[in-house]
């Protein structure tokens, strides 16, 4: 698959020239890209893909800098990709980080993308999933996927990543309340970055509790209590790798090669424990159904029209007939 | 629609048995009531619908209960459906409160029902629905719905409801991390609770400023910081209704009766002006757009065969086509 003679010229392009990827994770973000994401993906599934994913504060962005700066030493070439899913309308902090990254500026084994959207939260997780594509058939060795956590957000795009890093700091308040719903079971591998800031001890051991508590189950601290919460589905995995925490200092590296060990020890775990092929099936399938479902419901208005929906919509409005007999009659109506 | 003698048996059974409206409810949470679903949902829409969130410890639950005693005190009948998305296993924490209200027991003109239930926020939320139509049917003049804040859980939830109270406490950690991300959009009124415990001034001070900050717009504050976060769509409404933050302390009822009348305040809001329509049309759009993605899904699944469904999954994994490709395919596929 990977002799240049038989490469589809969207391939050669992206791989020889930076500004066709450019342009092409621009079609990508404009849903104009179809045909071009059907030749290139059997080219693609040799990248690795990190998540990052923090809260402001964290210093998140920086560790990314320092990550990507040491991939380059060990001669891997990296594509970051931001995604501010909470900016639709500026991006100012993410570009913001990418502007103070002098010492990356200028590295052809180095390429940097942007994305503060709009749009609803399931879009934007499925335009990142078909950039991260596109970078991965460019030929980078890795891909990190940055990301601001704030809410569910990060959870369904870091879910694009192979390993998701989750940067907590301390002095962003209450400890426990940093360890956000959703967050802990997520990560494959935790960060307290600003390690030589004071409360470093006790967000260590708020980290520690919470992951003793149950990694990969529905218990977090909320508000100090331990409640239960959605997790993300665990699919068949078994609970061979244990959660590490790690301390960094993204203002001058401290740890970032520790980080880079760790990361590699995770995807040796996902390869050879068969986590990774379990995980990918399972995001293909979730994929392939959001897929299908939009499809088939834009199917549906078509066949049936729509103002007949509209006209079915006005009937339960009146109380004529219940939501559930209204959708099965538009099903029927529908063929 | 209300003549006596043109009700069917499923409504006649719910109006004058609480114990045939506990077994429905029962049936609606094993989704087995379609029919009595349809049957009776003409004979709803009366009720007023009201959505009480909060985080863990804002008494959010004495605050209902309270509000409950203070209906019948208008000689209203009042439902509690109290929904612990948060809680899959166990739901102690809402039984518990509910053992707590005395003062309801023994009343004919209150019913009361937990739902701590496993499965996926929209299942839950629509079982919630579904739930309330029941109630709505059975000639409840109030129907409350209360619901742990503990994520997107309660924003789901709360969207059942036509007016939506989010309770706030004093002393919960850090006033301003109190106002999680997406909460106070979906508020209607905000209410203090505990008002005489400490620290009440700083929790007013914050709400207000994160009111004037940017109601039903996307800035919330997060980690101190102000962030733009996806917000509840906004269906043409104007912005007439003022969010009013009350104070109560739920202990002794203070503050409770003028909650109520705030509550009807806004309910007339929502008629007079026409957004209750808007919301409505808006509500019900989505709601039969959900069951027809789902009914259609299941239907091309029936159609192609899950063996085949299962084989284009295969050939992605092989990275032979594309995951959109595949969708296509099996669109194609379906007929």
């Amino acid at each position: 698959m990977s002799d240049v003679a038989t490469l589809p010229p969207i391939v050669t392009a992206i791989r020889e020239s930076r500004r066709a990827l450019a342009r092409l994770l621009t079609r990508i973000e404009n849903h104009a890209a179809a045909s071009e994401l059907a030749a290139l993906y059997p080219f693609g599934g040799k990248a690795h893909l990190i998540g990052v994913t923090g809260a402001p504060g964290t210093g998140k962005s920086s560790l990314v800098n320092w990550m990507a700066k040491a991939y380059r030493a060990e001669g891997k070439t990296v594509s970051i990709l931001a995604v501010d899913p909470t900016s639709p309308f500026s991006g100012g902090a993410v570009l913001g980080d990418r502007i103070r990254m002098r010492d990356l500026h200028g590295d052809s084994g180095v390429f940097i993308r942007s994305m503060a959207t709009r749009g609803n939260l399931g879009g934007i997780a499925r335009t990142t999933k078909d950039m991260i594509r596109a970078l991965d058939a460019a030929g980078f060795d890795i891909v990190l996927i940055e990301t601001v956590g704030a809410g569910q957000s990060e959870v369904e795009i870091a879910s694009a990543a192979q390993t998701v890093i989750v940067v907590e700091a301390p002095g962003l308040g209450d400890d426990v309340q940093a360890i956000k719903a959703g967050i802990l079971e997520i990560a494959d591998i935790l960060v307290v970055n600003k390690a030589d800031n004071p409360g470093v001890e006790s967000t260590l051991r708020a980290l520690r509790a919470a992951l003793d508590l149950g990694h990969r189950v529905e218990r977090v601290m909320h508000h100090g209590k331990l409640m239960d919460v959605p997790a993300v589905p665990v699919i068949g995995e078994d609970s061979a790798w244990q959660t590490p925490i790690l301390q960094t200092i993204a203002t001058n590296g401290t740890g970032v090669s520790e980080l880079l060990t760790k990361i590699a020890e995770h995807r040796a775990y996902l390869q050879e424990s068969g986590v990774q092929r379990l995980r990918e099936r399972a995001s293909i399938s979730a994929e392939i159904e959001e897929r299908l479902r939009d499809l088939l419901l834009a199917r549906l208005i078509e066949r049936v029209g729509a103002a007949h929906v509209q006209a079915t919509i006005e009937r339960v409005l009146r109380r004529e007939i219940d939501p559930n007999s209204a959708a099965q009659a538009l099903l029927a109506d529908s063929g």
